[in-house]
């Protein structure tokens, strides 16, 4: 979690919505990490997870990441949760809750779908306030610029 | 659809699960296209729609395509209808139904959840026959190789 800290600080600094992203291989190593990329990539599918996701299954040379990890900063949104069946990531640990925009404990809860054809093992809400604190202070430094 | 059909044409000659995506302006001009690419990038993510909706944001230079249809061949999965809430896709136009893996009038139906923050008019069933029989040949040629 503190690489993907690292990554959602990069976000930040440059203006994006911070959520950073790790991908850690069966042995626990990083194999890809990610920023969100959305205002700089013009892509609002450019979340860090999906970034992350995607890195690692190309430096695999596959599309499936079955014994992977993807650490992430954020509740993952419902996209990105589909993503992750996509890709069939193994595990999901996020940080900070995402009562609006989330998609694994909330929204359409995409791993709970009869139709789900593969369900990540999560687990939410590690190092929950210092993830959540970090978000609420970039939203509200951006109120206060515009 | 024409144009789209042609894309999943083209994903089917490179072995690729055939399905195509257009977008198309306010003036109904198309300005991206793409096929489904899974297997050619090692990217599970690289359907067809969300390569199309990347490529018309990136070619205008926004992360919005709000007066923009996203015309596709199969009804979109759930990551591909969560990623056009997040480009503002105005309407979506599709040919087959996906009681599988859809995610527009299946599953988690995205547009109608409560959080959802957006939602895309959608008319589905567009050249059904055509759009699901190429698919029916696809996988049907698939079990015959294996």
């Amino acid at each position: 979690m503190d690489l993907a800290l690292s990554e959602a600080r990069e976000a930040a600094r440059n203006g994006e919505v911070p959520v950073g992203a790790v991908i850690l291989d069966a042995d626990n190593r990083p194999i890809a990490r990610a920023s969100n990329r959305v205002e700089a990539d013009h892509d609002a599918s450019a979340h860090a997870e999906l970034l992350a996701m995607r890195a690692a299954a190309r430096a695999r040379g596959t599309t499936r990441l079955e014994d992977c990890t993807l650490v992430v900063t954020l509740e993952p949104c419902p996209m990105c949760a589909a993503a992750a069946v996509h890709f069939r990531i193994r595990r999901i640990i996020f940080g900070a809750w995402d009562p609006k925009g989330g998609g694994v404990d909330h929204g359409p809860r995409l791993f709970g779908q009869p139709a789900c054809l593969h369900r990540p093992e999560t687990i939410g809400g590690i190092r929950e306030r210092e993830n959540s604190l970090m978000l609420k202070e970039f939203f509200r430094a951006l109120r206060h610029h515009s």
